[in-house]
């Protein structure tokens, strides 16, 4: 039993700082790098692709709105060509150094609005899996449950690895809300144990209480949740003792 | 004989219009693109792509400094390590759009304060040129005569395609000042003549009447000069006259 | 009889030009100056201010979204408090302009999303009119007839003036759809009389046929519509026959 | 005897944090509000601005060059024209928070790369000071001793506050340095007594062990400077016990 561990990383900017991406870049399997438009800029970019690839992290693409004001968290309008054309731009910038670096790039996770966008309307989905399937076929995009994404990666046979959070809760319908944990996880052994479960059952508990049915392939954890680093340190624990091994998206889902 | 015609294409930006790309494309070799930086948007950056496709145009990369409201050609003190990874993030999101259409990347050429800070400063041309390298050692770096470029790019075994200007005059140490043509040349037709004479006997007269040696192995001309169509139409019917073939940079230096 | 004849200005950007500001500042009596985050620097505000001056018309600030990209037209879901802030600094960056030039800004027009996003919601509406008006309570707020921009004003006793397009077609309910004009107008001198009735009749006939009921106290004219410098003359000329004066806003809404 | 206290503010910008205004707030006579264009956007300044009240504290403009990406501290070979209208736009935004809180803004200071251009360029100082003075005459502008900005005010007639640094070396000619203090400087307690020296004696020990002489209108001391709120808490102590009041530079210059 295997499964993706990833986490945004590179949102630093100029001398702005964001995340700790030294420490949490040891515990994840999968790293999730802005590039330049939401956050990160060509610098940054640079030097968490050399982290990645000093502690063995797949990398993918975290593209996000030209909105550095809102950090790409604030829906625009564009066209879903417009849309496309901004993923792949940022894909592109990313993937040179990658190749600095002799790496590939494993996958690709639209952040924040554009996340949810895509997952909300099927002419978004299909232009930005159209873009990066244009470029490699091979490039692993993930998603929620729910997304749009997921129905039509499916349709063109582009590989999806399916997402749960470790800090957020979900609703009853298998997808996920983008809450933060409430007052029903009491502590990081317990977010720990609730991943153990979506990973070995496919179940998770709603805020109301109900049973969610989840697949998890890939686990998002942030790095700007309290005490991210000891959450993530007890899912390691708690992988550990259940048997589950944390590998990259591509190994989980064996895409060559 | 043979040289290769380029111009700066794609830098419009948005609703904002630069240039008239539909028409100079028909008559060069090799399109610089915008990316992003000083002009050009990712929208744009497909639409020229894909219009250089159809005209058979080879592509590059026209990276500039971050810098918009000023169109790049202000000086900007960033470190080497900096413009190099500027240079690398616009090269890599060109290359995206130039793979989308199953394009490469033919060279680079760095624009405005970048491209005059490139030519004054070893440490900023050995840097870009290294980025450069790292990802793919035959793109080809477009350079005046007395550019740092040049040397370093000898010294590191990178292509270099030396350039002259159509439409702007030339000092006497062989290399070229970006002043615009003034009275010294007289006509479109004139203007072609001295082109020919520049790539037939490696010639030209500085404004000050003295004679200075030039290397013209690709030939840039901008589209915002006034009758920039007009002067490009007069040297092909030039060129065709005196025998000499525009093709684009790679054939002209055989980088395979 | 009295009108004010508005037009969106200073909406270049370094390089990148847009719209004839010279030839249409001749026939207007209020200017929307763009503000920097839409279209407009800095440069380009103090010399649209000064030509503004030159012309005796007087200004407004034209506010719009941080996207020049999107040219401001595109949604942001951005917060009421946020937008209101967009609004005043771009406001007082204006307003410095106007001090340099010993003017006083009479009104603010947002722009595309901005304009559209206030007439929609409410609360957008208020926030944007409270921090106009923790500055300045004499400044004039144009709005379309069904904005809640209008009702809002007139709670808090803004001033608001109403607005008609002289180059875009009217919906039934006495609002304005942001459509181009279709067929429905065949000439100039047709468009130029339709503008005339709106002002005297208050009334409009919709691309349905239908007769609608609008109030127009100050008419807007798009500098890049085709043809736009005709249509105005037009304009000019219809407005002498029927008896119609172009004033500025703060004349037609008596608001000293 | 008196002297002013200023601090760079409201450097964050949308979710980026910098610096910790409301700790330092507590201490300072005046604040210097970034205005959004190296750091600091809409929503920080207005904040900035409520809190400065809050505490009683002067505010003042602290603009820099349009480089988010560099935080304002790199040269930008920008025109004084281009650098005069940069300011103004950024004062302007300011000063309309400003004015929605009552208050006036007592002051520019020009932050970074910008700061030092205008110190070593008398074209750019005296732009920038008949852009500033063209809105209003009595604001102050904060200038090292050295700086073309004194002698420039001098003539003009606008007040300048002559700063001296409360974490940084000062040189020989009694201008200062932007290196950060080295060895020479032992602790908090000696930094303060330094400070107390320079308000009093109008002297300073450089790095080389020399004397020079220095005038100290106002001390500026770095948010972001490892210990800034202990150093600041030691100034405040050695102040009370040397009698040196700490109060705006308004108050400091006698500018009503």
């Amino acid at each position: 039993m295997k499964v993706d561990l990833n986490c945004d990383m590179g949102e630093s900017y100029g001398l702005y700082q964001m995340g700790n991406d030294e420490e949490m870049m040891k515990y994840i399997s999968s790293a999730n790098i802005a590039c330049g438009y939401h956050g990160g800029d060509p610098h940054v970019m640079r030097r968490t692709v050399e982290l990645a690839k000093e502690h063995g992290v797949s990398i993918g693409a975290h593209p996000g709105f030209p909105d550095m004001m809102g950090f790409g968290r604030r829906y625009i309008t564009a066209s879903a060509e417009e849309i496309r054309d901004y993923v792949m731009y940022q894909t592109g910038a990313l993937r040179e150094f990658a190749a600095a670096s002799k790496l590939e790039l494993q996958h690709c996770k639209p952040h924040g609005a554009l996340f949810m966008m895509a997952m909300e309307d099927e002419k978004i989905a299909r232009a930005i899996l159209e873009g990066l399937a244009s470029v490699s076929e091979k490039m692993i995009v993930f998603a929620l449950n729910g997304s749009a994404v997921v129905e039509i990666g499916r349709q063109m046979g582009i590989p999806i690895a399916k997402e749960v959070y470790a800090d957020r809760e979900h609703t009853k319908n298998g997808s996920i809300v983008l809450t933060r944990t409430g007052p029903t996880i009491k502590d990081y052994t317990e977010m720990a144990q609730r991943v153990v479960r979506m990973v070995k059952e496919g179940k998770v508990r709603t805020p109301d209480g109900e049973e969610a049915e989840v697949t998890a392939e890939t686990i998002c954890i942030h790095g700007d949740t309290t005490g991210a680093i000891e959450l993530v340190k007890q899912i390691h624990a708690a992988f550990q003792q259940a048997g589950i091994a944390i590998q990259p998206a591509r190994e989980v889902l064996n895409v060559s």
